[in-house]
């Protein structure tokens, strides 16, 4: 709201609206974006409202201008995000909006994929249009954070999540780690994993907690589970070879012996990578339509994942007990530091308590 | 305030007044209690305020009636704890208030020192006077947990304070640990140490840190600086040889190398124990006169400390830092345990951010 122009200042509140709409389907979009719209007449009533619920069904500026109808002749349409000029899924949303007869177009943000990126608003102006934008740019930015990193970056927005105990271990020296954190914590889990498009964990993680890794129905649809394997020695057994409640993907690099498979049921999915780099398994993601993905996996892969820039936010959550043992089960391995000031150091987002246990989000 | 008889209500509003000004001397009456006092006339009028204000100086209650002088007669004076009723580094309290003529006491908790617990009460109620129990008592209780811990347990509440990073390490796997927090949280530790009446350190982390100690200025005098050294092999120069600023104390067990000595500055006092038991050090520290010591040692030390039941808060500072390493640095050594569930486990006390850091205060 700094230094907003005079002219900007009236569509905050219906900009809002927009966002509020946007937000409506939320963690259901990928790999689109959140977008939310609203149509005013001439006299600058609100005749429409519109939000993007899917990839595959129409855009919000459709779904706006569909209910306001012929009273959108003369109008103004509201968007939080610049609206597509290029044929996708379904026809460009600029075309409908000067066959609508509008006048004036208020834009959130510009759209970050190369394809639009100011071709849309260019087109609305060109066609006689009054386009206005910024308005509340980073608002409409923030609830598109993932969309756009995985646009400009070609993989996932990337979160770690660990538990630990209040003196740093994620187990016992003998192994056991269940449960470091109480039931609200692992709630809080779940509802990460029901706004994240993939989780991923390691082999060993498989072999050593053979983790169901789905939302327990805090969303309609599971996100994709991932198993990030070298070796592709897998368990034959494993809970997540059952793919009727959620897909499951092994992913394997050139190491991987494919032999293993004649041990493994059908229902996952393979996938063979060229290299053990992360960073090429988030780019396979990506290309599968995900925007955002929840790292669930022990000391070493974490630790790779943050070297290859594959992790963009972190979730700590710490629970007020002492494990003790100095030798083994630490978050993270060694990433050869000299000094503390060459550490990673990362911004707080969020502190907050759940139950008796605390949980930091921060992001890097 | 729940279940509070109705005739204690009346006097809620000045029992608080006796407990903010006994919090006047907070951090400087060891090894005494906090207590504060307010007299009031015979028409309920205030007329005297007191708190103790350190050892040998007057009580709370001798300061009120001063103040009040000939108006406390058939008043009420209200004090948060029991008035003593045996001679000590000054006279009892009880013979005080029976000469000033009051008609009614009104106390907030029982003295738990053996040699009142109920005597300075029954000697009132014997010489006629009125007395009200427990209002507030859990106030006033909770400003004085570690003098009542010191008198129960025999030895100072025992806190113990680590900083670390998010992965749950207090240096790098080279020993590099400045500095894992910021500013903030360090002057937040400064404050922590001035209120208790001793630091305590090992040998490695005089070797290993050469710390001072101190609070920065925070408090008027210096908590004592306490190291506790197996062998006595320390460093011939150390910040803590220098008693000019603050006593210290080189503690010892029965394997230590008494010829050490020659090479350390006359300085610091010597302290020889039967054991290395932390909890035989302090009893010995609280027979000095300490009710709250500060443990700022090393993992060994931290762990026996726990082990000893020398610890009942945990102040554990966590920097958004990542340092890495899974074989060195962490805060406590192996406990043995063998389940999560047979782990330590703490009661929340306060969380709060410091600066980039935060911080959390739990109790045993």
């Amino acid at each position: 709201m700094i230094n907003l122009a005079e002219d900007q200042k009236i569509w905050v509140p219906w900009m809002r609206r927009s966002i509020q709409l946007a937000l409506l389907a939320e963690g259901r979009t990928s790999p689109n974006p959140l977008v939310g719209s609203i149509v005013l007449d001439s006299n600058g009533r609100l005749v429409g409202e519109g939000f993007h619920s899917g990839a595959g069904n129409p855009h919000a500026e459709i779904e706006a201008l569909a209910q306001a109808g012929k009273k959108a002749l003369d109008g103004t349409i509201v968007v939080t995000l610049e609206p597509c000029c290029h044929q996708g899924l379904t026809p460009p949303c600029t075309e409908a909006i000067i066959r609508a007869g509008l006048k004036k177009v208020v834009v959130g943000m510009v759209d970050p994929d190369p394809r639009v990126s100011g071709n849309g608003i260019s087109r609305l102006k060109d066609s006689g249009l009054e386009v206005i934008e910024g308005v509340l740019s980073q608002e409409c930015e923030s609830i598109n954070r993932e969309f756009s990193f995985r646009v400009r970056h070609g993989r996932p927005w990337g979160i770690l999540k660990w538990a630990m105990s209040l003196d740093g271990k994620i187990g016992l020296p003998n192994g056991c780690s269940k449960w470091i954190t109480d039931i609200p914590a692992r709630h809080s889990v779940h509802r990460i994993r029901s706004k994240c498009d993939a989780v991923i964990v390691g082999g060993g993680t498989v072999r050593a907690d053979n983790p169901l890794l789905t939302s327990r129905e805090k969303l309609d649809f599971e996100p994709l589970r991932v198993v990030f394997s070298k070796t592709l020695n897998l368990p034959q057994s494993a809970k997540l070879w059952d793919t009727k409640i959620a897909r499951t993907i092994i992913a394997y690099g050139p190491e991987g012996d494919e032999s293993f498979f004649s041990d493994l049921p059908n229902g996952p999915e393979k996938l063979r990578l060229n290299s053990n780099n992360p960073s090429e398994l988030l780019s396979s993601l990506a290309k599968k339509g995900c925007n955002k993905i929840l790292w669930e996996c022990g000391p070493q892969l974490a630790t790779s994942a943050i070297e290859a820039n594959c992790v963009q936010e972190l979730v700590v959550f710490v629970a007020p007990k002492l494990l003790g043992g100095m030798s083994s089960m630490s978050p993270l391995n060694n990433f050869g530091f000299e000094s503390i000031s060459s550490s990673y150091k990362l911004q707080h987002s969020f502190l907050d308590r759940k139950g008796e246990d605390i949980c930091w989000r921060l992001i890097f």
